[in-house]
C-alpha cells in the first residue's frame, strides 16, 4: 500500500469523523514533519547491544503473527465497538490504515502522521493480530459470512461475566517484548480507529521477560502451576487442524477465546502444597503429573494409590479438562494480570482454536460440571473473535471478507 | 537472621493479630512443606539460558539497591498506612520480617512460609527498596527522628492530587527485569505486612525491557521526549553529595518524592514537532538541547536566534528546570504509566536527594511559576519518604532508628 493511498485513506476518515465520506485528496509526499525529523535516529545504532529490541516479527503470511509466535512478555487486548454508522466501506478503510499502521509498527518503523515515530525503534518482536466479532462480520460481508461458532460462549455455572470485560466488535491484540513499544503501538492503533470505533474494554497481561528463563518454557500462573503443558507445537502434525481454519474467508484463520479469570490469591495461600498437587493433578513445583516424573510424562488416570483410589483424582483440574484424547483441541497463550487496585489478579486465558465448539466449549463444560480448581477462580469476562487469516504485501487483513 | 528467630517474628506477628504481643512458640525447622518442596527446581537449570532472569543485585551493602541500581523494566511503589495500633516494637518486627524477605527474594530464593516458591527463581536483578514516612518515624523513634524535609510537599499551583496516589507511611518500592517476579515479591512483602499495615495505594511503571535498547539510553516518557538527560551518574564525583544523606539515622540513607505526573497525550499529539522542540527546549528527534547537537552537549541559554530572541525559549522545560547551575541536584529515575482505562496515563516521577528542600523543592518552584509543558501535565499524586541506609548481613533496614 504506497503512502499516497494510505494518505487518502486517513484524509477520508478525517473527513468521515466531520459528517461526510467523500476522499479528499492527500498531502503531497505523505510523510508529516513528525515523522520526517526521526531520521536523526539510525536504527542500527539505536538497536546495538540490543538483542530484544531488534527482533521483527514479519508480518505478512498466510497465518496472522500473535498465534503460533513463540508468545512476548506482554500482550494487550483491547475490544474496539464499531461506530452506528460505520458500514461496508468504512470497515473496510479501517482495516486497510490499521494494517498499514500495524506494517510499519511491527518492523519498526513509525506509523505515518507517528508523532512519536522515536517510540517504535525498538520492535522488540511487536505484533498486531486483528480479530472480528459477529457485528463486525455482518457489517462488512452479511449475515452469511458470520461463522456458526462465532457468538457469545454458552452459559457456565461458574460465569460472573461483568459486560466490562467481554464481547467486542473488533480486537486489536498487540503482543510485544517490551511495553514501552507496545504502549506507543497500541495508541497508534487507538487514535486511527477513532473516526469509526470507541474502545470497549483494555485488558494488559505479563509473562516472564525475554531471557528470564530458557526459552520454550511452560508458563507460570500466578498461583505458582505450570499452565498450558498440553499445547500443541507449531511444528506438530496436528496443529494446522487443531487450529487454523480451512473454509470459506476464515481460511488459514483461526478463532480466539478470551476469558478474563480472575484468582483468588487469598483463598489459595490457605490451601497447603498436598492440596494443592491434588486440585491441579500436577506437582507445583515441576508441573509433572501425579503419576509422572517430567512436566510432559502423560497423565496415567488409571493409576491408583494404596488407598484404591486414583492418584490423580477425579475431580482435579487435569483430569477433568482431558476429554478421554491426549490430544490438545486448542492452543493456550494467556497471559497473567494484575491490578494496581490489588483486589484483581488471575489469567486472561486466550485460545486458539479452528472451531470453538470442537476446541474451548467441549473442555469448559466439563470443568464447569466439575473441577476442585473453581473455587479459587472466577470467569469475569469473556469473548470470542474470529482471527482472519494474513494477507500479503499489498494486500489487508480481512480483504478476504469483501 | 536465622530462619528460627524469623519463624519467632511471625508467630509474633499471628498472635498481635489475635490481640496480643507474645512471641509464641516456632513451628520446628522454620521451613514449611511448601518452600521445601521447591528443592526439586535447580536454579542452575532454570536459569540455563536465561541471562536476564540470573541477574543479582546484592541486598546488603551502606545504601539500599534500587537508588544508584541502573533502573530495571519495572517498578511497582506500593504505600502502606501502619494500623492504629502499631507502636515501636511492632514496627522494628515488621522491618525485620521484610528485611528477610527481600534479602531471600532478590537472591532468587522464595522467603519463608512462601506458597509460591517456583515464581522467586528468576530474580532478573530485583530489588527491594523501603521508604518511611513522618508518621512511620515518629512511632518508631519519637518525633525528634524525623527529618524537617520529611512532611508533604509545598502546594504548586499546578497540582491537582489525590488523597488516592499521595502520602503514606511505609514505602515498598519493588524493581525487576521481569514482572511474574515483581508480582511475586510484592505480594509476599505485603502479606507479611498485613498483620500491622494496610495497602494505601500502589503505583506500577515500565521503561524499556532489558536488551530493548543499548544499556545506559536515557529513557523516553510517553510524550517521545528523552526524560532524565541531566542526572549524576554513581561514579560523577557530585553524586554521594547530591544522593546521600550524611547525617543520624538516615546516614547512607536518602529521600524520595514521588509525583504522579498524568500527561494529557491527546492534547499533546496535536502540538507540531517544531512546537514540541520549544516546549521541552530539546529535540524530540535525539534529546539534544536546541543549541546543541548531541544529547548531552551543555544548553546555551544565551545564544540567539536571527530573531534575537534565544534559541531555547525562556518558557520551555529546560531553561525553566535549570537554575543557573549546570549541576544536578537530584537523581532521577522516573517510570511510565499507562492504565488499561485508557485515560490515565504519564510519568511515575521518581527523584532521590539527599534533601528535598534542596533537591526538588527549588526546580518544581521554577517549573510552577511558568513552564509550557504545564498545559499538558498535571501532578494528581504526590509523596516523600525518608529512604533509611542499608544494612549489613544479619541486620535490618532501618535498623539505626531504633
Amino acid at each position: 500500500m504506497s503512502a499516497l493511498s494510505r494518505r487518502r485513506v486517513l484524509a477520508g476518515g478525517a473527513a468521515a469523523g466531520a459528517g461526510g465520506l467523500l476522499l479528499t485528496g492527500c498531502t503531497g509526499d505523505g510523510r508529516t514533519r513528525g515523522t520526517g525529523a526521526s531520521a536523526a535516529l539510525s536504527p542500527a545504532e539505536a538497536l546495538r547491544d540490543a538483542p530484544v529490541g531488534g527482533d521483527t516479527v514479519p508480518f505478512h503470511g498466510a497465518h496472522q503473527a500473535g498465534v503460533s509466535t513463540e508468545p512476548q512478555a506482554f500482550a494487550s487486548f483491547l475490544a474496539l465497538d464499531l461506530d452506528p454508522e460505520a458500514g461496508t466501506e468504512e470497515i473496510r478503510r479501517l482495516l486497510w490504515v490499521l494494517t498499514d499502521d500495524a506494517v510499519r509498527l511491527t518492523q519498526g518503523r513509525g506509523a505515518l502522521a507517528d508523532t512519536e515515530p522515536e517510540l517504535a525503534v525498538s520492535p522488540a518482536r511487536l505484533t498486531v493480530t486483528f480479530g472480528f466479532g459477529p457485528e463486525f462480520v455482518r457489517r462488512a460481508a452479511g449475515e452469511t459470512a458470520v461463522p456458526a461458532w462465532l457468538k457469545p460462549l454458552p452459559e457456565f455455572g461458574i460465569d460472573r461475566l461483568e459486560e466490562r470485560w467481554s464481547g467486542g466488535d473488533l480486537l486489536l491484540q498487540v503482543g510485544c517484548d517490551d511495553q514501552v513499544t507496545l504502549a506507543h503501538a497500541a495508541r497508534v492503533l487507538l487514535k486511527n480507529s477513532r473516526a469509526w470505533t470507541s474502545l470497549r474494554w483494555r485488558q494488559s497481561g505479563f509473562r516472564r521477560s525475554r531471557g528470564a528463563e530458557k526459552p520454550g518454557t511452560t508458563m507460570r500462573n500466578l498461583f505458582g502451576q505450570v499452565d498450558g503443558t498440553v499445547n500443541p507445537r507449531p511444528d506438530d502434525e496436528d496443529f494446522a487442524s487443531t487450529v487454523w481454519a480451512e473454509d470459506g474467508w476464515m481460511a488459514g484463520g483461526t478463532s480466539l477465546v478470551l476469558r478474563r479469570i480472575r484468582m483468588d490469591l487469598d483463598e489459595w495461600d490457605r490451601v497447603d502444597r498436598s492440596a494443592r498437587d491434588s486440585a491441579l493433578g500436577r506437582r507445583q513445583s515441576d508441573g509433572a503429573p501425579l503419576t509422572g516424573e517430567d512436566e510432559f510424562d502423560p497423565p496415567d488416570f488409571q493409576a491408583e494409590g494404596s488407598n484404591g483410589f486414583p492418584v490423580i483424582p477425579e475431580f482435579s483440574h487435569v483430569a477433568r479438562a482431558n476429554g478421554g484424547d491426549a490430544r490438545p483441541t486448542m492452543l493456550r497463550r494467556s497471559y497473567n494480570y494484575e491490578e494496581d487496585s490489588g483486589d484483581d489478579a488471575g489469567l486472561l486465558f486466550a485460545a486458539y482454536q479452528r472451531d470453538p465448539d470442537t476446541g474451548f466449549v467441549p473442555v469448559q463444560r466439563r470443568l464447569d460440571e466439575l473441577d476442585i480448581l473453581n473455587q479459587w477462580t472466577t470467569p469475569v469476562g469473556s469473548a470470542v473473535f474470529a482471527i482472519p487469516p494474513g494477507c500479503e504485501e499489498g494486500g489487508f487483513v480481512g480483504e478476504t471478507l469483501f
